[in-house]
């Protein structure tokens, strides 16, 4: 029996994750727009250096303990894509002293405590709520845009533009329901651009989604993009279309612990800590926790069937042997697993 | 601002912790039955210390690697309750010869290939499937269990007995169904028991989901018990009805990022990476991800209203604020999200 992979181990395709980043890169230079890649999906350094090699100099990060490491790494020009958290301003205005940092506001009280503590000279974007819901301020609440900027006249902050992150693409059903939101958000943001601008001719729109940069063609009005998970790709985005199998650069390594053939099913050691427990429906309408794949001479291959995890415990996986190759697995075998959500999996798996 | 918790901590409170194993430590002597807990939940060297101050000197961990740090902290009796891995047999035997070892067999195959490379003496339970369809064999399959009994004759290893876990408890609705599943699984396990008594007189049978442990009176042929969560609970098993809200002893403490008055909801940062994308289903209806209190002087309060984490990605968590205290919230103010599945949230947030 071979050695390694005794353990749940995380595996990232360096050929394939390069090509993605490259193909991303080239994208963004075709449509004259800025590329601020979202780290969140790696926190690798070593992965950090695939994207130096493309030219990048410029990431998006989601906390201000990723913004800190990625400042160790080298990088000094970060964009911390999540609200300001103003229990962090003593850290944040340390490292806007060092490099290039812009932060982000939804809130005046942000904008305010921000413009109080933060000495050093720090950008900043407006978060705009464009459908998804999650954070920012809705488009047409001017009133708040204006409190935000106000908050910021005469200090060491610097209106950089609007940010969003349409994350409701990651529900769509389908790649015309992806262009739909993504369509609707850059209307929304370009109005808001024509309204601002006159004021601050310099700023920028910025979005984040991986499925709307993949797929979509039209960036009218858009000066920035900040996709992350498209440097691994994974099974949601796969099922949503923003990728091809063959494009997805990390798996799951794992070993088959047992084989219950009376049920079809079986046991892997990958569980809830390895995997997380982000879940999609399938296309017979099954929740599944990620696809099982043979793992041969250290490269996972084409799916040879539904074999979908279908229950994740903390240790424990189990999928459903439904091709021959699976139901030909035995314990101790090695099998790869695509991650539902390659971000959360390197999260969990990072060490 | 008070210092600390600027980021997403993981915090328990120690009198309710002690409390909850004193409590269980209490049932067990009660029941005559053998405590051998699940150190999964908390997998901490401190923790594991208040369950050494009850008496226990016997545990439960589900992989080798938390078998080798609770060895190393002076542990020197545990089960792995994880069909055995083969691809770890020489870790396994290194412990093996260290401590007193309990393995998990649930196929012949692992049988055999521990009944070849086990030199030190081990132990071995054969897990049974009563229910929950994850592992174990199914208890009339009698030739299953015949043919590891016999892989292990004048072996190294010696049988212990039938382990299980009735896992679906979890899924319950009421605490009637969770008694049913319960006495479903000791009616099969005592059969299984009574069946190779006669050739196994020492044999037990261990049993170790908490919402049975917790809420059950009656063990017949049962001989040791394994919970873990109720060192903790969650509100998994606050809504179970597996323990009162005053028994949870932890927490995830967040700040407080947003908050969206026009749409009842706030921000705070804490997201699937903290808490795991464990979910339940409210009362409502509603997919949920964590409830969230007050934090008054380090200590988390009852809730306030249905205060629920309706959805998380990697760093954020949104929850609807729907009492009057959660509606007074501002950037920057902390809160205690109890956690859906503590175990998960714990080793998220362990360091």
């Amino acid at each position: 029996m071979k050695s390694g992979f005794h353990i749940p181990s995380f595996l990232i395709d360096e050929i394939i994750c390069r090509s993605n980043i490259h193909r991303m890169a080239q994208k963004a230079l075709a449509h004259g727009l800025i590329f601020r890649p979202h780290f969140k999906t790696h926190q690798s350094v070593e992965v950090g250096e695939w994207f130096k090699d493309e030219g990048i100099r410029a990431i998006t990060v989601s906390s201000l303990t990723m913004a800190a490491i990625f400042a160790d790494a080298g990088w000094n020009d970060i964009t911390i894509a999540f609200p300001m958290n103003i229990r962090e301003t003593d850290g944040i205005n340390h490292l806007a002293g060092k490099i290039r940092l812009n932060l982000l506001f939804d809130m005046p009280q942000q904008a305010l405590v921000a413009s109080k503590k933060i000495a050093h000279p720090a950008g900043y974007f407006i978060k705009a709520d464009v459908g998804y819901h999650r954070s920012g301020v809705e488009p047409n609440d001017h009133e708040t845009i204006q409190l935000i900027l106000k908050a910021t006249q005469g200090t060491s902050l610097t209106f950089k533009g609007f940010l969003t992150h349409s994350g409701n693409t990651y529900h769509a059903n389908s790649r015309d329901e992806i262009l739909g939101i993504h369509n609707d958000a850059i209307g929304l943001l370009h109005e808001l651009k024509l309204q601002y601008q006159s004021l601050y001719p310099e700023i920028l729109i910025s979005i984040g989604d991986t499925p709307s940069c993949s797929i979509a063609k039209n960036f009218t009005g858009i000066d920035e993009i900040r996709p992350g998970n498209f440097a691994y790709f994974d099974l949601m985005q796969y099922h949503l279309g923003s990728c091809g199998f063959d494009e997805i650069a990390a798996a799951v390594i794992c070993p088959v612990i047992s084989v219950y053939p009376r049920r079809n099913q079986a046991l892997i050691y990958g569980g809830a800590v390895h995997l997380s427990k982000e879940s999609i429906i399938s296309k017979n309408g099954d929740k599944i926790f990620g696809l099982v794949v043979p793992f041969i001479s250290d490269k996972w291959e084409n799916p040879q069937g539904d074999d979908y995890l279908v229950s994740l415990s903390q240790e424990h996986g189990i999928f459903t042997t439904e091709s021959q190759w699976s139901k030909s697995l035995n314990t101790g075998d090695i099998v790869a697993v695509i991650p539902v959500h390659s971000c959360l999996a390197a999260d969990l798996l990072k060490k």
